[in-house]
């Protein structure tokens, strides 16, 4: 499992104290985590963040990127944490035990990353549309904002918590069904909006049919053969409709 | 369980950082837990400790004790917390599920104590000397020693964790999550092929594409709501590459 562990990433997104850095880094290395990615830190200076007692090597080697799409890129399932209730969210949401079971699961085969939104505003939503599913700790109603040290140690304790089990098996084990990574969504998603602006169902610089059409292709679950076929597909239908547009 | 909760006094020993004296508080504000003591913190001013976000009420009710002999008194089982294996250990040491749920059998009719000892130095063979038995976070071997706001966070999401609950409600739950029917995939399919037959990408009556294609909208695993805006996407677009056609 360590090996599985190796496949998490923990996504710290707009981050605004280095000492929260510094305590989801301690997180990680208490619980065997190592990959820390943090996406436009508030502070540029993140690497001195010291609180992380035992993990500085861990922080030296957190990867710094502009964009969720860049941080999550090469990963087969993004998940983001919340702390907004069902109601007012788009993606599916799950609770921490069964959320936890669904990454294990996918850790044994492929990367995952684990997103965690700023202190203040949480994941905003152009970055929960990167995410194929939501997963929240169980907290009180009336206090549902967790210090974001305490909720990373949370996660990834609830993670380790139900290692013990052997491995499941990838459920037909072939190929086929790997996931696709982020960036063939992405590019697929960014193929589809462009066939969707050229027949004008959605206007140019529509950022929320952006924001909903990334949500919908994150929820086809797609396996990386099926992603590639879709992308086929539709730059078939985008050179139609191009030539279309040309006349 | 509420009630339940309400047995639970988390009990901090000679802790260094209000900091971290605010942290616990706000987990146990997340968690639902509302008795804490504090045992000879290390600074006096342990109520102006204000990270704890939504706990100023918690903070300011917080008991302050002398020695843990006092702080323990009225509670029935008391529980250590430690980040040291087990043979250095006097006492029985528990893993942390375990060790919750017997906690929580506990909390059903007696008040129960659960100890954190100083950031730097723990809990002390005196202040152990208090314990009926001790617990453990499942920590690396490597890097055992939590920050203390995380170890309190992860204790007490373990603790409410396990609690029985009304039955489960789906969490996402509602409309949204059914399954789109078999007639609205076809549907779907058969506006895909006339798409891709109209854009040159499959001839037409060719059957094993169609197949194809039928196996590929299967694989989506669309609810009822998505199936229809990839229907609506999906006639649009229908059109501007029929448009052509008739150019």
């Amino acid at each position: 499992m360590a090996g599985d562990l190796d496949n998490l990433r923990v996504v710290l997104v707009a981050t605004r104290n280095p000492l929260n850095i510094g305590a989801a880094a301690r997180a990680m290395s208490n619980f065997g985590v190592r990959r820390l990615r943090v996406v436009n830190p508030y502070e540029k200076a993140f690497r001195e963040a010291r609180s992380a007692v035992g993990a500085a090597g861990l922080l030296a080697k957190a990867e710094q990127y502009d964009g969720v799409a860049e941080a999550v890129a090469d990963c087969r399932l993004v998940v983001g944490t919340t702390a907004v209730g069902p109601r007012d969210l788009q993606h599916r949401l799950q609770g921490l035990v069964e959320g936890a079971r669904q990454i294990r699961r996918q850790l044994t085969s492929a990367p995952v990353a684990l997103l965690f939104g700023s202190e203040r505003y949480g994941l905003s939503n152009e970055e929960l549309s990167h995410c194929h599913w939501l997963m929240r700790i169980p907290t009180r109603e009336e206090h549902r904002s967790m210090n974001l040290g305490q909720a990373v140690a949370v996660c990834l304790y609830e993670l380790v918590r139900g290692r013990k089990r052997a491995p499941a098996k990838s459920e037909s084990g072939k190929k086929e069904k790997t996931a696709a990574t982020s960036r063939e969504l992405e590019r697929l998603t960014q193929a589809m909006l462009k066939v969707l602006h050229d027949s004008g169902y959605v206007k140019p610089r529509a950022v929320a049919a952006e924001e909903k059409l990334r949500r919908l292709v994150r929820r086809m679950e797609l396996n990386g053969n099926d992603a590639e076929v879709w992308l086929g597909m539709l730059r078939q239908i985008a050179w139609k409709v191009g030539a279309n547009e040309k006349d």
